[in-house]
């Protein structure tokens, strides 16, 4: 299909070359550059007008310059006449300040969308958002794709005797739920409590871990703090192993220190974030959202429903 | 004035607290730090409801950076109730990008106003932009300042005798002639010419720079190549000295050591970007904007021209 073109920008080359091979197209040509002075320079190196084109760029570190990528690329499209332009989007950033938590605060996740919109998207394709109702903060058409199916084959494929889908915190609760009905496990909860103001938090246990395979599920991993403490938790607590799973690995300042030294046997992500070249350690099992962003996009320009990718 | 208060982002604190201290004022407290991820996190730690909010912010390098920075900030005055919320913007970045020069290349100069409105900005303070037509790319009040004042002014203190002002290209003839005015003083500009294709750029010089103290005047001075090349054109063709000056001293790249290498004289620059501390070189001299803006933001907050103040 000539019409439909696909492009990537600096956050996931690697991703977007995996969606354009599954989709049996190859990335458009497109120069992302920088002038001295650091000031971006993108110039679209093929004609796409009357296309419909598909913008490959995670929100992820470093993530004011990916965003400003992004923007600076829709435009650069829009002026060149593209008949759509569809931001594909793994990873959306600053997805944790979608609300106002203190007085005065931004709720930076909102002027994202907003931005998008003002440069000239006209669709989203994403992955996971740390809150659903992010969905909300767009006037546009929003995909929202699901990694619980991909995370989940792996796991199913383990065989594993006695499972127990375990969520760290109670906000990760309707994903663990999803991640235990495809393996047709319970699921249990890390509940953090502070007895009384001042006096170190207790990780009690909601659920019997006892002699059991417990997989951590969350959405994204940061600093690693809350995931590593919960496994450990898990394993103190009579679980037999630990894995530990997410769809986003921000893995941020210690996070790979803390993943080496807890007791996560296996730490299963996506590729909705690239992960840098240090961060590979042996732990870490990275699958390919690729098959399902390629599925989405196909379904999307021939205009059939996507959720069936992950219903 | 209470419904007043000057915010600072990162790209130019000192020239803010030089800025409120003009005004009577200090700085508001707001804390603009980044979370491990690199995500920006800002809050304002003081009341701003129904006040007239002034954020100082140049979009200098880490330019990226510092534009995030400002539409988060933007968008947090607006959720806290500011009455207004104006943008003092002593550099405008990307204002090269203001036209398409090749076919599918974006115009960030307007992307840029485009997003400054969206994040809910009402007026827009700045100095000097690349190209007066900027302005154009606002829906909303934009006060234009000139630093060909304080540039002028202080080279008249020096009582040169014989003197001429040079543009270093076609595009500043109308900078060098308002400053001409000021120091009643004739005006020259280079004028580069590729005789034919594959052949070396020429370097004529229209006017009569002989014995005369040339000043070359820009609007930014970035690499500084083209202004330490018109300063060596200069003193070749028969200056007795060039001295060189600009509002924007951007400096990026080889600029240090080619002005440090050049017949240039001494440069006069403006505060709209901060000198790094690696940049500071005997022969740079740094005028302050900080009246200049402080008086703008007096009168715009009474409701007075300021077309006044360069004039
Ligand atoms: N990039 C970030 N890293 C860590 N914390 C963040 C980040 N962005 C926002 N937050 C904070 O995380 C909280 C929301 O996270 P959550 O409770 O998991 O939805 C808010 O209070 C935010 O202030
Ligand atoms: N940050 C930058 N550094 C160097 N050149 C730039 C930058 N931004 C835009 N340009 C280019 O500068 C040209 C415009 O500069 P000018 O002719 O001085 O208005 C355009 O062709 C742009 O591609």
């Amino acid at each position: 299909d000539q019409s439909l073109k696909v492009f990537t920008l600096n956050s996931n080359r690697k991703l977007a070359e995996e969606i354009a091979n599954h989709i049996g197209t190859t990335l458009g040509e497109c120069t992302v550059a920088a002038f001295s002075d650091g000031e971006i320079q993108i110039n679209i190196e093929e004609s796409i007008r009357g296309c419909d084109v598909y913008v490959v760029q995670s929100t992820s570190s470093p993530v004011n310059q990916h965003i400003m990528e992004l923007l600076i690329m829709i435009d650069a499209c829009k002026r060149a006449s593209a008949r759509s332009i569809n931001i594909v989007m793994p990873y959306y950033g600053y997805a944790r300040q979608d609300r106002k938590a203190r007085s005065r605060e931004p709720i930076t996740a909102k002027l994202l969308a907003n931005l998008l919109e003002t440069a000239g998207a006209d669709r989203v394709i994403t992955l996971d958002l740390h809150a659903p109702q992010i969905q909300g903060f767009f006037d546009m058409p929003i995909d929202h794709l699901q990694g619980v199916p991909i995370l989940s084959d792996y796991f199913e494929k383990k065989n594993f005797e006695d499972i127990i889908v375990v969520s760290p915190d109670h906000g990760g609760v309707t994903r663990a739920r999803k991640m235990a009905d495809r393996l047709k496990a319970p699921i249990g909860i890390i509940d953090k409590r502070r007895p009384r103001p001042n006096v170190a938090e207790v990780m009690n246990i909601v659920g019997n871990i006892e002699g059991k395979t417990a997989i951590l599920i969350d959405d994204i991993i940061d600093t690693a703090g809350t995931i590593t403490l919960a496994a450990n938790a898990l394993i103190e607590n009579g679980a037999t192993e630990v894995y530990a799973c997410c769809t986003h690995p921000v893995l941020s300042g210690p996070a790979i220190e803390r993943i080496e030294n807890s007791k996560i046997k296996e730490l299963v992500i996506t590729n909705s974030i690239p992960l840098e070249t240090d961060k590979y350690i042996d732990k870490i099992t990275q699958l390919s959202v690729a098959p399902l962003i390629g599925e989405a996009i196909i379904r999307v320009h021939e205009m059939k429903s996507v959720s069936i990718l992950f219903d």
